[in-house]
């Protein structure tokens, strides 16, 4: 089943959706289906009727304004190494805000002062339940599903200094795909192909069974210094093939269009404005 | 005049309040608002009434759910210096969500894994208007007011990697003190005095006139990547004093209380459970 945050016309409040081919059905406002998420899932398979056309409702993130985004920086080894990063013992891990969360078909700015955005596909994770000193297992198994995600890099802010936040959080830089439920998706480890495309070119072809941390690992992690909220979501990190450590290096610029595919969690299209 | 956020018997909606001595004069919820944070701020100067009494209400950190809280790392030479750091040539920026944010007499925990908390009073600044690629005076101009912050550190977790997030969102870990509108505080480089107390020990005696960065440089800097909204904060830095640097070093273990107290601001207490 696929989930979606959607916008009714004329209505501020984002809801959760259930997509069906071109047919939205609505399942209830985001506050409360985060507050029982497995309980909405249920429901929300069972929904009967036609609901509205997709074309009548706006997307917007499925996730409440609390929702911590937690970033895995470094987290497939061939993308460390692009880098020059030596292969991490932990997880690195950097924060988004939901301000920065935007969802397929947005435009994407270039802040102003940088050269251009830099690419970087890959798996979100969705947090169903509260964790807290959870153990790998239990925490994997508190995932609801899974999308694509595009964290959007304005490499000269990330660079600054040593905290690389400034640079992950530019407008609209963080576009998301529906969320596919894990039943339909398995684990990351049995393999998901993630591709990036720019103007049709592929930049990125990885496959997140070659994840150094797995997402039970990272959420266990968190878990022990943060008790984690159902809506929390973990950007699971990037595979090689970024645009900034090309030569010459190769940025997004406006006019320019990524998209992000992975396997069973579709395409994630995003011009650069 | 003074503005904290709180929640009524049986509400639990967060109202910004004007407090009024022992008296809390309710204005209106904390959407509405810092959607009209100026409007709203003459409207609590000319509130009449008795108001309810403070003890009748709890208290809540008075921002949006989806307010960015961006920390200033190093922005005291003497701080840079003990953690033998160089003192940077940009402000080091990292983030912490709402999710991690309480209040004064709030006991905030010691995470799982750590040997204590680590305390880092500082001055906390709210933004009133919308700032995009703004300059340092424009920026300074749009600070509705400050209070104390006390940015307790699990600083295990924070050095885990390169990246300080996970170690600056432990559970109730970032306390705030009412706002202070900032016709009553002036500028923070006219010399605010900043001090921490453990258990009635001062650990930490520092001035705003040694801030490296100004409030106004940091978010013209940060306006330059993504547009900061009305009811972000900036947490302006510590100054030198904090534990984990002491030999041998001294963390917060539960039982201890930590108090940061500001000219101006007032006096945020922390108990450590």
């Amino acid at each position: 089943m696929k989930l979606a945050g959607v916008r009714l016309p004329g209505d501020d409040t984002v809801h959760v959706a259930r997509l069906d081919g071109d047919a939205v059905l609505v399942v209830t406002d985001v506050a409360r289906f985060w507050a029982d998420a497995r309980g909405w899932t249920a429901k929300a398979a069972q929904l009967q009727g036609v609901g509205v056309p997709a074309g009548s409702v706006s997307f917007a993130p499925p996730v409440p304004p609390s929702a911590r985004v937690v970033c895995v920086g470094l987290n497939y080894r061939a993308h460390a190494a692009e880098g020059s990063f030596e292969v991490p013992a932990h997880p690195t891990l950097f924060g988004r805000w939901t301000a920065s969360l935007s969802v397929g078909g947005v435009p994407a700015p270039v802040p102003s002062g940088e050269a251009g955005l830099d690419w970087e596909g890959e798996v979100a994770a969705y947090v169903a339940e509260p964790l807290r000193d959870a153990d790998a297992e239990t925490a994997e198994a508190a995932v609801l599903g899974y999308s694509t995600f595009n964290d959007l890099t304005a490499r000269r802010a990330q660079k600054l200094t040593t905290q690389w936040t400034l640079g992950k959080n530019g407008d609209r830089s963080g576009p998301m795909g529906p969320i596919v439920t894990a039943d339909e998706v398995g684990g990351l480890r049995d393999g998901l192909s993630v591709r990036t495309r720019v103007n049709g070119t592929t930049v990125q072809d990885g496959n997140t069974r070659d994840m150094i941390f797995g997402v039970g690992e990272v959420l266990s992690l968190i878990s022990r210094t943060f008790t984690l909220n159902p809506g929390d979501v973990i950007a699971t990190g990037t595979p090689d093939g970024v645009g900034y450590v090309r030569t010459p290096p190769w940025l997004l610029q406006p006019g320019d269009v990524v998209e992000v595919e992975i396997d069973r969690l579709g395409t994630l299209r995003t011009p650069i404005a």
